[in-house]
């Protein structure tokens, strides 16, 4: 299967070890499963390739937006990674799981004064600046509170990543960062060099995320060395980190390739080495922010199949009692996953349909052009593969449906780490 | 302005009576704000056309999933409509309001057992049975309950409505009901009509929501109504109500056109009565549902302008305090909205740029190809017109960004409608 920690046991699909038909039993439906030793495999796969590689300065920073619970944050501190996070949730969340907010990277195209406040009173390590508007915010609310703030500057190196538009975040023509082509780049890291409060230890670029193709990452770091190498010629300024962004390809379908992580890390550490010796400058200590290539693969949705709809001349369609409030990534991007009846995994697929979900619109669809068995019936186990990115932090209310809860697996044995949302939960902060 | 409850007084830019850059200086940023005024007189103009020209039977339903919080029931209640309402936390939420669910409608094209026996246990007065296998459970659930449930059955009457495929639900290749032209239409009505726990109430169809074209309703009116003949001629049963679904459009830009919804349902009650007539049967009690058009232009949202950002020789950007988390309609399907600098409504828009959100993904969009005023900076008020549906109802907490509040005026007064979520709400859950 798509995934070594997937197994057809008796024509059941075991997670994890975990038999998801006993899960969703004993859970309910709908339900997000992850699965911990995965997780943990995944962030490995990082730390140990970035150290082997580029020593123990460099270090893998968990993207948490694909996946921020208090749970993620304890299993990634476990692993030595740090984390870059966007907001005051994703913040606060972190610092209620006790991770040591020193490790964390802010991001964001746009902080305000309160976020910028927030971040500094819980000991955010590092801002990753995207502006001078930013710069200055940083600088002025540092010197109110008569400290100075560590400060990555996020830049645009200009490479088309060929990763799909809503990913792709290194071009020119980005909300994010300074680009180093229209000089704004060498503008900013001035600017930040001139700010009382900040103390620059770095550089930022992120090419998109889900990348699959092993020369963005080379390129990238072609493009940032030089760029630091002619900052230090010029200001006299040597870049303590370089954090490249960005994390590798994940396979939701059989047709997508499979990247040797560890083999790709070692080749972006050789040029990196390579480049900084013919630029005769220190390597700075190199920063990762893979976060779906932690989660993705660790985590399946479960759903119970409803209606069953034949159309003759038209087509099928099954539906399932979750849908676009627990995964609108199809709905958004038109995203392609894989879809397995859990149940009878050993029926032959013959039964070409679409996957729709329960909400009230007609674009709530999980995935078009399946095949199941032709035998699928109400109340049938459905599994949708690798959602542990982009599902349950993307979930919405629509429809006042509630969000699902998230069970980790781990060896067989199995735990809550975020609880369902109950009815009351909808209604809270309605007056 | 494109609605009337907006002005420009003195370069700020009023709603409903009340200044905007008060309210957000009042209940802070992002703000969903929404005109209490509004909302009713948008009712009163569905509930008098239905009455004037069809009677006292008709009525229309507020089709909550436009926007679902406790207040816009009670509202709607007082102007005499009924509700659809399609999940349990649609149904719990104007329970919560004090909803008489006797006149609420439950739709959804996948219902589960659980959903089922819910809407029963509260006593929502009628099902919309999109299916048969969901008439076997409505029946067997009532039966258990030794009750008999009112119902309508969707049915596809087969019409496009040239409204965009989202929202376009009248076709027979649809998820949802069962299309006359196949004759499956036919077939459910005659099985519901042989279970002894349902009581067939009628029938619905849904052709899409934003219609403009005023024939859809016109040519839903005959197709439904004929169908109707011929089942009483053929099956003896006359149906009770005829629910015709969807809502007029709703102008976001003003390039829409405006659409006199009372001289519409005019026209669509002469045709029913005409073709009624015709057929020799007698007119059911008609329903409609809309749902954006009694909130959309009810709505706007207020945002702090953050980062401006030039890109020479590409665009340009500016960045706001919100984005997909609480509209995340531009990234679903590039929908067209006006913006405003609300505090510098006097000054020429001549700064072309991109109006972005403060997520963490290059899709996070509010608009493109807007013009601003050039002296746009940081901390001027910015506001998105016609957001009172599907922004709220959609709003999610990707990035572990927190929730707008919805703060209601009224002829210059404003009050909490749904209070803005903590960062402990958003933390609630996690274990």
């Amino acid at each position: 299967m798509i995934c070594s920690n997937l197994e057809n046991r008796g024509g059941t699909l075991f997670f994890g070890d975990s038999d998801t038909t006993a899960l969703i039993q004993k859970y309910g439906s709908p339900l997000y499963v992850m699965d911990e030793a995965r997780i943990r495999r995944n962030c490995r796969v990082y730390v140990d390739a970035l150290q082997t590689y580029l020593g123990k300065t460099a270090r893998p920073l968990y993207a948490s937006k694909a996946a921020s619970f208090k749970r993620i944050y304890e299993i990634v501190r476990e692993e030595g990674m740090g984390i870059d996070v966007v907001s005051c949730g994703e913040i606060y969340t972190a610092y209620k799981a006790g991770f040591p907010l020193v490790h964390a990277y802010f991001h964001s195209n746009n902080k305000t004064d309160e976020d910028i406040a927030f971040a500094m009173e819980y000991g955010v390590g590092y801002f990753v600046a995207d502006n001078a508007e930013e710069l200055n915010a940083i600088n002025r609310i540092a010197g109110e509170r008569g400290m100075e703030q560590k400060v990555l500057l996020r830049l645009t190196p200009g490479i088309d990543p060929h990763t799909y538009a809503a990913v792709a975040t290194g071009n020119v023509d980005s909300k994010f960062g300074s680009a180093i082509e229209t000089g704004q780049a060498e503008e900013i890291t001035a600017y930040a060099l001139s700010l009382p409060n900040v103390h620059l230890a770095g550089f930022h670029c992120h090419v998109g995320s889900q990348v699959f193709d092993s020369d963005v990452f080379l390129r990238a770091s072609d493009i940032m060395l030089s760029f630091i190498a002619g900052i230090k010629a010029k200001y006299g300024y040597l870049a303590e980190e370089l954090d490249l962004g960005g994390g590798y390809g994940v396979r939701y379908v059989e047709s997508d390739p499979t990247i040797d992580i560890a083999e790709n890390i070692a080749q972006v550490a050789a040029r990196l080495k390579a480049r900084a010796a013919e630029l005769n400058i220190p390597l700075p200590a190199i920063r990762m922010e893979p976060g779906r290539s932690i989660v993705a693969d660790a985590g399946l949705t479960l759903y119970r199949v409803g209606t069953i709809k034949k159309i003759p001349g038209y087509k099928n369609y099954v539906s399932v009692d979750g849908g676009m409030t627990d995964n609108p990534r199809y709905a958004l991007y038109r995203s392609a996953y894989t879809v397995l009846l859990a149940n009878k995994l050993d029926e032959p697929c013959d039964f070409p349909c679409s996957v729709v979900g329960r909400n009230c619109e007609s674009g709530d669809i999980l995935q078009e052009n399946v095949s199941l068995p032709a035998s699928v019936t109400r109340d049938d186990v459905l599994a949708v593969l690798t959602t542990g990115a982009y599902n349950y932090a993307m979930a919405s209310n629509y429809n006042r449906v509630a969000r699902l809860p998230v069970v980790m697996v781990n060896g067989g044995a199995d735990y809550l780490a975020v609880r369902r949302e109950s009815l009351d939960d909808i209604v809270r902060n309605d007056v």
